[in-house]
């Protein structure tokens, strides 16, 4: 089958490699010729986000998915007028691609998201009480599009395009699912992550499996999976991302309509990663298990401060001696602060054993550049 | 680093696939435009038996492998003249690619395998008593090339060209034991892994890990490993296959200087798969831990007789509704009687429960052609 993917960065890059021991053939479409699915695909360069170049790259493929969400969903409904099956469809990517849309679909769903106000120019009056969060309505990514503000001073920092005024969440929790719906209706789930900071270093996040919580809040969880897979009435694979608050509720963030950081431990710590059960999905098959086989954990690999050019990663070989830890790297040449070079999974029989041993890992290595 | 393999089939496939956590460049070098390695690799269609295309091919790598053990043994030695590494090194290929210096190499190092005679044509009197196994000296593969001699009548059927006439082993079990050398010296096994014939169907062998053996077996298994690896003087990773008699004596049947089927569970069955240690051995990295996660087993897709054609596999959507059941396909669109397809990967908390899934498994799945 001819499977296209409009991105061409890791998360296309380990799919495809994830997808490998299939029969398939995959086609790439990325604006930066040094994308890691280059070699690995067939691949075009161009913009996902233009009309053209996504139906043109669409056309002749029995189905087309993302690996990012920013694409031109408008391109993507006249390949399904076509008769070319988009997976996830793109009513649902155009919902998720504006904040605001992606808000009101949480309220028209009964799904619990923060309180929020819509703000479509900067001359609207804001009524939600601060401390808040302003995220654009499009445009967000890793963070970026997203403001706390917390005084009346930092009003003057507002953002001037549309966007939503949200109720900044007490956090005491930061979780993540990630659900699947295939084609057929049928319906998996992946056990929930936590996302824990390192408590001595302050500096990175792990991501880490399973998490323990208590009924209740498995309970919500479970609910607003629910109610999300019921709603989106599209196949698909998404990372909701989840808070839970100092009282006891859970919040959903916002949620991604494709593979996720969050899911990358699922590589070696479940019995199939969300990469296996992304394929699954584009294909219609059957989905696959996803139980825990142990604890996991993940760590991003980011460029370091002050180092720019071709990479290298400063304490890699002493990784490779620790047993079950498992380096995934992206085949990016070049490095820059904060850019997502890799991460490193860990396996472990226990959270204490588990955070030891990222904490660990993280002391060892460094990525920097020549 | 640039990374030539001579072979662009499944197990070049796998290494590669593999090895996309990482950041290297992967060509591959096979006379097949169709191989399976083309659409993933910087792909060569060229004769791996040919001194000048193997020159040619490995001249500007970092690091040339072989995932065929029959490939011009004189290229690679001329390539390490000039200074490309070459892994596993070209006096090993050479040996292990002649049965008559294969056999002279265990006899030297006082590695137990069945005795023999070796024939260099026809002339020659035989004086090895029957029952015997006479092996072709080059060419054979996949059991090619190997065939039982059991009455003086048959003596009519000898293969003419040189060969090896070796006694004939009354085999209890056969089994496989994969072993890596670093260019360090670092040294790793993987536990020994059992082929073993279906009880009720007599058609498939399956190849299953962990293997009880009792500790006089063990010992003698880790002796012929401990004599192989400080014998063999080269990084690489091998097979030794091995034969278990029924008076309790191990003998190596023979050894692969390469990637193999018998090591294909460990791809989900261990912490880490061959695959991952072949490409540390390549690269020259701490080699990977090999424990077994659980029980495992590996059965081939091989095509059915009497279809050949657009493969389809038949029941393998059923297949995909196991838990823990792992489809590995190597990317042929076409199939004939006995071409190995794929294979499935199976685990279990038991023997008998894995088992019973291969049989389950084997039952459901057919290699049919449209």
């Amino acid at each position: 089958m001819k499977i296209g993917i409009l991105g061409g960065g890791q998360l296309g890059r380990m799919l495809i490699q994830s997808a490998l021991k299939y029969d398939d053939e995959f086609y790439t479409l990325d604006p930066a010729s040094d994308a890691p699915c280059n070699s690995i695909s067939n691949f075009t360069q161009g913009n996902f986000n233009d009309y053209e170049t996504v139906l043109n790259f669409g056309k002749d493929k029995d189905v087309v998915t993302i690996e990012i969400e920013h694409v031109n969903a408008d391109a993507l409904a006249e390949l399904e007028n076509q008769g070319v099956k988009v997976v996830p469809n793109s009513k649902i990517i155009k919902t998720i691609q504006q904040k605001i849309l992606q808000k009101e679909f949480y309220k028209a769903h009964d799904i619990p998201s923060p309180e929020f106000q819509v703000v479509w120019n900067s001359d609207e009056k804001i009524v939600m009480p601060l401390p808040f969060v302003q995220k654009m309505n499009t445009g967000g990514y890793d963070g970026k599009g997203v403001q706390v503000v917390k005084t009346e001073a930092d009003y003057q920092n507002l953002w001037k395009e549309a966007s939503v005024i949200e109720n900044l969440v007490d956090i005491e929790k930061e979780l993540s699912v990630i659900v699947a719906r295939n084609e057929d209706g049928e319906t998996k789930k992946f056990p929930v992550t936590e996302m824990v900071a390192d408590p001595k270093l302050n500096l990175l996040d792990f991501n880490i499996c399973p998490v323990f919580l208590n009924e209740e809040t498995q309970k919500q969880i479970d609910i607003i999976t629910e109610k999300f897979l019921n709603a989106i009435n599209s196949p698909g694979l998404f990372a909701i991302e989840l808070f839970l608050d100092k009282e006891g509720k859970v919040w959903v963030n916002e949620t991604a309509p494709r593979l996720h950081n969050s899911g990358h431990q699922s590589q070696e710590g479940n019995a199939n990663s969300q990469f296996e059960q992304m394929y699954r999905v584009v294909k219609n098959l059957p989905l696959a298990d996803t139980d825990v086989l142990g604890y996991s954990g993940m760590l991003n690999l980011v460029g370091a401060e002050g180092f720019a050019g071709k990479v290298i990663y400063e304490g890699m070989e002493e990784v490779l001696k620790l047993p079950k830890t498992y380096v995934h790297l992206y085949g990016k040449t070049e490095t820059k602060p904060g850019r997502k070079m890799g991460h490193i999974n860990v396996l472990a029989d226990s959270r204490e054993e588990l955070m030891e041993k990222l904490i660990k890992v993280k002391e060892m290595v460094r990525v920097i550049a020549q």
